[in-house]
């Protein structure tokens, strides 16, 4: 089996300065393409402990990916430490300096002496080209490992990955397939209940499950086999029938598939919040199709409420419910009401009429893990309303107390 | 030199579904003790890979913390692996076996039989406390180096590296002097202008600056012997005076610096915003002072824009902070206008008067950079009137285009 490590390198990485995001997002990319990590590691700048850990990797493993240390400053030791375990000399490579001197001719700067050291490769080094910046990477073999060296700016790395690295790999590795990923979110259950109905599934050969969490969704993926059409649309079917109550959107992110939906209907929408305090707006407005279909929204202070005079609160969210949807003159209105305790109310007003539900939080949660909760569960009303669904759920993290359903014809 | 190494665990980790924030936290926490790691490392479930890391890590470290893998699932495998390393029996020990009993009767459920196995650890081992989780951690030797087994849960794995480990640590090697670490929030700046500044400071033996970024502000950590007072103070002042016009706070972040300076000038506050679209409110409401002092927010859609009949942007970001204030009934108002291409405007509206500017970007950010870069231009204006200070600054991401301020007799 094809061994494939990755290091990070920098004294910010090690120390926790910067939470190496190239890690996870390098480990999800080789997994679903056939290259599934067995070991990822992280040194600082010492050039004895980077050395030490490229050679003991050089031992175990057949492909490396090393990040970081690239750049122009002392501190990065990435090209002179290849070369120490390498055992070769540093080169000057003319075709990258005179990439580097364009560089900077077409910024109009002078070229730092310091970058110059950029050029500087193990002496059998091959480039990997960075169109979007002044680090170039580099493959080179140490003992029997190939070692591809890559610039730690995000941006420059992933493009080197995607259009070099892998490319590469599976040219030279022909025999590890990459795998085909479907997502199904779900929203309102836990990790372990997933499993619970999940596990029991008996997959066909190649196929297998992930899940990734994230509050408050979990992600459910169905890795396999690539053009496998049939077999992949009939996993994915029996999946959803059994986490379906929980499931808001395939393939997409539920903001992603909410924009889509509202589209689709030209339906406009309205907001007004209390407990989730423009959580909400925040994060629907980010996604431009829902923007553009948006009226005003409101985010109300306590004084508010008191001034309602409402003694019920699931009445007060539907009355606000109803006059933020006239006063903005839009198909649909979504309320998040004030937090009481642990009680909190959600509503949705449409032309058919409104619905809310006042309901409690199972156990205690910080308060932006509230926000996100009850601004999910209001989303979610408003993703049922549009797919035709019953518009009110049951959630794990929290508990229905009340609910209601006013048609048009009632409210006058 | 004590060398100190992390080792995390489990497939989850490895292939990215979670980015792993505990060794992020361990790492600032362990430097700022007096046991920076050299080295950290990550493998998944297989037993062979854990193994072979344990040995590999007790052979080249003093002290190894490993995350992960205490669980009561069959791919839990950290205590079975210790005692392979180790060269022990795993034995049952009573005394955990009692706690995980009492857990679960005061929740008065059964305990299922796979929980056992979190009392089975290496006959060696010396017991570790989570007062908080089913999950004990243990201390254990392997060769000449010590292991601290720890749960992965966030809650409990912190809890347990700050009661139990990281004494048990400082009692193990006194010799291990911790540092204090005193932070400057920088807004405005680049990580390079800072250090171009900062570099040529010469700090007294001891000190060490250390700079952390996350978007958008950067943090200046100055660390340093601990019980020197005034030494510290010095130079504090020092890298104050040089970084002081994007100095937003000093040993706490901007908002919660906000929050104070509010509640002790008892200032109300309301906003509007469009640029923004909730991003502001949902920022700055989430600090209990600022929200006790908050009137409604308003999030106005394209649609207002045009009602308001203001061709100047600037004009009309005026008239909405002065209609906002008004309205809301407060002290202050504060408001994010349209983004019109690059430019966008930012007003504050207070007794004395209002201020005003437009500004645009000097590069292209992506739509949640930019609502976070014109919020916090929004709550700095807000910091420096709080703070008798002049209310327009320069940042580096957008350069000015028109400034105004308007003092209450012209505005009448």
């Amino acid at each position: 089996m094809l061994k494939v490590a990755m290091l990070s390198t920098g004294e910010e990485v090690l120390h926790g300065d910067i939470v190496d995001t190239n890690a996870a997002w390098l480990s999800r990319e080789f997994f679903q393409n056939g290259f599934a990590l067995n070991k990822r590691s992280t040194v600082g700048d010492a050039k004895t402990s980077l050395v030490e850990e490229l050679l003991m990797l050089s031992f175990n493993a057949d492909v490396v990916v090393v990040n970081g240390g690239l750049g122009p400053t002392t501190d990065d030791l990435s090209s002179e430490c290849a070369a120490l375990a390498a055992e070769q000399e540093l080169k000057l490579f003319p075709e990258w300096l005179e990439k580097l001197e364009t560089f900077f001719a077409q910024r109009k700067i002078k070229m730092p002496e310091s970058n110059i050291k950029q050029a500087m490769l193990p002496e059998k080094a091959i480039i990997l080209d960075n169109p979007i910046g002044t680090a170039c990477g580099f493959k080179v073999q140490i003992n029997d490992c190939w070692f591809y060296f890559t610039p730690g700016v995000p941006k420059e790395f992933k493009l080197m990955v995607n259009e070099q690295i892998l490319p590469d790999l599976k040219k030279q590795y022909p025999q590890q397939v990459g795998l085909e990923c479907s997502r199904l979110y779900t929203f309102g259950t836990t990790e372990s209940g997933i499993s619970d109905k999940l596990d029991k599934l008996h997959l066909p050969q190649g196929y297998v499950l992930g899940y990734r969490s994230y509050l408050p969704f979990i992600e459910v993926k169905l890795f396999g086999p690539r053009n496998d059409l049939d077999t992949r649309v009939k996993l994915l079917q029996m999946i959803y029938s059994h986490l379906e109550q929980h499931v808001v959107s395939v393939d997409e992110p539920m903001l992603e598939h909410i924009g889509h939906l509202m589209a689709e209907k030209g339906m406009s929408l309205a907001l007004a919040e209390q407990s989730t305090k423009g959580w909400l707006s925040n994060w629907l407005l980010s996604n431009a199709e829902i923007e553009k279909l948006s009226g005003h929204s409101w985010i109300l202070s306590h004084k508010a409420e008191e001034g309602l005079g409402h003694q019920d609160p699931l009445a007060a969210s539907f009355a606000l419910a109803a006059a933020t949807k006239e006063k903005c003159a839009t198909d649909l209105s979504l309320v998040t009401g004030m937090l009481n305790e642990d009680h909190f109310t959600v509503s949705l007003s449409a032309p058919q009429g409104e619905w809310g539900q006042t309901v409690k939080f199972n156990r205690a949660y910080a308060s932006g893990e509230q926000k996100q909760i009850i601004g999910t569960i209001a989303a979610d009303m408003l993703r049922r309303y549009l797919e035709g669904k019953p518009i009110l759920a049951k959630y794990s993290s929290v508990t229905t107390v009340k609910d209601m359903y006013l048609p048009s014809s009632v409210l006058g």
